[in-house]
């Protein structure tokens, strides 16, 4: 683990990610030292303290330390936080600010195999996103909303929930986003009131696009889920996963998932390969 | 400072405080090594992280730390922060969590006096707040909406300003909780949806109540603090402050905001005096 380019596990009690949750994040799949998709995780890194306001000016520093912790870590997971820095009590932000970042590396989570081929049961969650345009779309350090979320459920053969937001909009599951595929066109969750917009939702809906596939985002309910003929999530580490089962509705894998989830390993294997 | 009754300005960087903001607060006056209100401030956080589902049971650590770092620190502020504790990668609860805590003291802020007695003017933030029952109310560590509020404005005679939710409801300060005067009557905005259920705000109430005022909490608009007699703040650190000016809007510190103001200092002297 490195803390501002030094090897330690800890952090002070002063920086304001401990203290408010002040900074945002994102997680690198690792493949034989190669992190997938950097320079997409990084400008969506830069659009997210961008937007935070967070006047992070030591990339130069982070890429050093990602390309050495990967090359180290072989496969496996590469965090990234960065926060405004340590400050003093209250709201306001330290002036001038000394942004801090944060790397850890950590195993690649086993998923059962089945997942991306038959599919998972989704858990639709009590717990509702707040609306907040100001947020919506940063992977920010504020996730007691998810955190809330994921505890509603113990049955470890559901890995992932359904997010709806305070005015009943599927937004996206608690780690990953939501597509629907409805007579040819997907559709993803316009994340402009709240969610997070994930690296692997923007390669998605590339790739889709790129097959001649119409892609919109939308505002979408609970009943386009239930009409959907196809249903599957993403997020950078699972790649794509097909839903199978939400409640009483059931879907099969379908064809577009099928060219997309092979597209995504094609894709994976490609940056694993010209990068290395 | 102390975590988990160690003396270290450190923690873990695995902590699920420093990774999601996942854990409450409240911050205490200390008045020659007396933490005022200290019971209400407990009780407070306990309700905070039994709503968090946080299993804390460190109280008697605790309640000995905050005793022996109060006495030792005379005059001034004490925070306390609780923790859901280390945990892996993810959003999944750890099983058993180990919840930690955090405790800091810190300088009396120094306010002009001006402000207690002729008032502040008050920023209206375009931020808003996002709604979320399942967090309202709690002094939770997912503080992103209050720094982006706070960073609206810099100006040095404005120390306070004012957020609406997501619907345009009035509801608190980045730092206070905010009281309406009208015929008489005194009014607070209903915290069931989003905002902190501040210590003071409680206390302000009983205190009114006591003085044979009606009290009420209900959703206000912007309109209704226009139209009120008087207007002022609360927090535990500033006692109240009455609000002078709001864009257009001006008003004297009026006879509700007088009599609560001389029982909040009278309040806060007996604690002192009665811990002594």
């Amino acid at each position: 683990m490195l803390v501002d380019g030094r090897s330690t596990t800890l952090i002070t009690v002063a920086d304001r990610g401990f203290q408010y949750g002040d900074g945002c994040f994102t997680t690198l799949e690792v493949r034989q030292g190669v992190p997938l998709f950097q320079e997409r995780h990084l400008q969506r890194l830069q659009r997210d303290y961008t937007r935070l306001r967070i006047p992070f000016d030591q990339t130069a520093a982070l890429h050093a330390e990602l390309a050495a912790m990967a090359a180290e870590g072989g496969n496996g997971v590469l965090k990234v936080i960065l926060t405004r820095g340590a400050g003093g009590r209250g709201y306001r932000c330290p002036e001038p600010p000394q942004p801090s970042r944060v790397l850890s590396f950590h195993p690649m989570p086993e998923y059962p195999t089945a997942w991306a081929s038959a599919g998972v049961a989704l858990h639709l969650c009590k717990t509702r996103l707040g609306i907040n345009p100001a947020l919506a779309g940063i992977k920010h350090l504020n996730r007691l909303e998810q955190i809330l979320a994921r505890a509603e459920w113990t049955d470890p053969d559901t890995p992932e929930g359904l997010l709806l937001d305070a005015q009943g909009c599927v937004t996206e599951g608690t780690m990953s986003n939501v597509f629907l595929v409805q007579g040819g066109v997907l559709t993803t969750p316009k994340l402009d009131r709240c969610g997070v917009a994930g690296v692997m939702r923007e390669m998605v809906m590339e790739l889709a696009a790129g097959m001649g596939l119409r892609v919109r985002q939308r505002r979408c309910r609970l009943a386009d889920v239930y009409q959907a003929d196809e249903v599957f999530l993403s997020n950078c580490l699972i790649g794509l996963w097909p839903v199978r089962r939400l409640g009483e509705h059931a879907w099969r894998p379908g064809p577009c998932f099928q060219r997309l989830h092979a597209a995504v390993a094609n894709a994976k294997q490609e940056a694993a390969a010209c990068a290395a």
